[in-house]
């Protein structure tokens, strides 16, 4: 820390992105990152004609991938705003929508960043409990008074609450604003898009980094009101306007008419994620019921960290983490059924190792 | 704007970028692009394998970029910050550095973001005016108390402090942070990155959009102390740690492999300025003496909203801003020999016509 950091940051606590380690090669499962490429028409827009003209800048108003984005969703174009991928939009929305009068919500367990934001703008926030079988209470939402933020599906347990559910928090908080993160929607849970057009206290934020196999193209968009697209722009335009890659712009729009191809690779993820789930069940691991693209799962046989370390010296990487109430879990992201069957197979000798 | 923004938003006034328009095919000279396209190196560099790969994050310490700069530099690792563009890097500074007790200073007539950023930070700002003939009057900012922005050369004047007069303001402000952008300074000016090793107060931040041809695809770079660099961080990692583009990290490793060709390119930019300040002279301009990518140029025939006017209609497009003590003047991107002959010839017809 520098003499010239502001003392409103002395105390900040970065996230901790998934570890990249180096040291030998991995089946990497503990980012959540598709195992499938791009589509050939994502490989055909990102050519070297595209990439001669990186010297110029993007359209910073996305104007062609959001008039994609909105026939996608059957939304309007007012509708749509996009960014540098989905924690982008978290981080503006945080920064648009909480202050010290209005502070913010979330689950207790659930994606690390939504503290991370709120301690960086100094927002009064709390943390709600989970049920004990890690799934959201949506009545615990009702008439909080602040901005609700909620993963769902829930990371990393993989919950998912149903539209009806979510719906119900929106008619309870009619006065404050509530950020749904659909980050995992695509592998089997429902959408809140279709309530954005009845609920102007919605946002739905969605990203390109797990379904649409481009985490490395830095893509995300939100769904809402009109009004509240315009804020998240406000924000946009006075802190980095032209955020996007002219390149990831050309795959974000080849992308959509591709959507049979990822449809089909989030199905197959959707099986490979059944099927490793009975297969842990099978060998005695507790297990959530996950709608997203990883599961979340703890051995009745062997410790949360002790696993991942087990796994991660057999060269297969999940991701761990230390909080108290899910430390005997870890998070597998579903990757091909092969790396799942190495995965298994590592387990299976883990497990005789420790009997 | 929505009923959910904070209130100390309600005033703010985004940065406006330069027009995109659509609507015919202009001779683009108001956006500071490069006319020439990455090196040949970039265009291996990102190539189908590698879009391949988008379904996998980019590293999010950018290890093997920054280990580039470092070389290209001469400083060590711990004193290269990477991100989505100088405007981020700016973004943060102000973030990091600036709050309700540490205001900033900037030019007068400078980069538009500065007080952008200002605002939307809620920061005590000064702006000091420029003396008569544009240039910054280094003493003006000698132990102003506050956090001190410079770009250099100054944007739209292209006007450079020397890294002397660089260095008396460090001296002069021994207590506070000195932040000097350098987006221009490869057309010409000198770069007070040396300084970084002596001085712990100074961020210089520069970037790829210009001299590195490389607007679309979203990179910037600062060098600092390592304890500024390490503060940089740690805002990015509180706000989003993967903002840089696989294709974009493999271009800017490619880039630097490339140095001659930009080096070719940049001084084919600074004769071509030369040549277009000769030849607007001969015309009647009042010209600065610009160092940067671009010509600041104002007409004794013709106002300056009407030259810009006159020359979109001709299919032209320059830059002006409203600014009273600049109306009279255009800035013109450098762009090709032949574009640039392009802008004469439709000036020489703009001004017969109001003769």
């Amino acid at each position: 820390m520098s003499r010239f950091l502001s003392s409103r940051f002395s105390a900040l606590t970065p996230y901790t992105p998934g570890e990249q380690p180096t040291d030998m090669k991995y089946v990497k499962l503990n980012t959540n990152e598709s195992p499938f490429p791009p589509s050939d028409k994502v490989l055909a827009a990102v050519n070297t004609e595209e990439v001669k003209r990186l010297n110029l800048y993007p359209d910073p108003t996305g104007k062609a991938l959001i008039k994609k984005l909105a026939e996608a969703y059957d939304v309007g174009e007012e509708n749509v705003f996009i960014s540098n991928g989905s924690d982008d939009i978290l981080n503006f929305s945080f920064m648009a929508f909480c202050d010290k009068d209005k502070g913010a919500v979330f689950p207790e367990i659930s994606y690390g960043f939504y503290e991370v934001y709120a301690q960086l703008y100094g927002i009064d926030y709390k943390k709600i409990p989970l049920n004990n079988d890690f799934s959201v209470n949506p009545a615990d939402y009702y008439g909080v008074g602040k901005t609700v933020v909620i993963a769902n599906p829930n990371a990393p347990t993989g919950l998912a609450l149903s539209v009806a559910e979510v719906e119900e928090i929106l008619k309870a908080n009619p006065d404050d604003l509530v950020i749904i993160d659909e980050a995992y929607v695509d592998f089997g849970a429902e959408s809140c898009v279709p309530l954005t057009g009845r609920y102007n206290n919605l946002i739905v934020v969605m990203t390109y980094s797990k379904s649409r196999s481009l985490a490395g193209g830095r893509l995300g968009f939100a769904i809402a009101h009109k009004d509240l697209i315009s804020d998240l722009n406000t924000i946009k335009y006075s802190t980095n306007p032209y955020n996007i890659n002219r390149l990831t712009m050309a795959a974000g729009i080849a992308s959509l008419e591709d959507a049979e191809y990822y449809k089909a690779c989030n199905k197959n993820t959707a099986e490979v994620r059944e099927y490793t789930k009975a297969e842990l069940k099978a060998r005695g691991f507790d297990m959530t019921d996950s709608k997203a693209n990883f599961l979340f799962a703890a051995s009745d046989k062997i410790g949360g960290e002790e696993y991942y370390l087990a796994l991660k010296a057999k060269g297969v990487l999940v991701r761990h983490f230390k909080n108290e109430k899910i430390k005997n879990y870890v998070r597998i992201t579903v990757g091909t059924k092969e790396q799942m069957d190495i995965l298994l197979q590592q387990t299976d000798e883990i497990l005789a190792e420790v009997k």
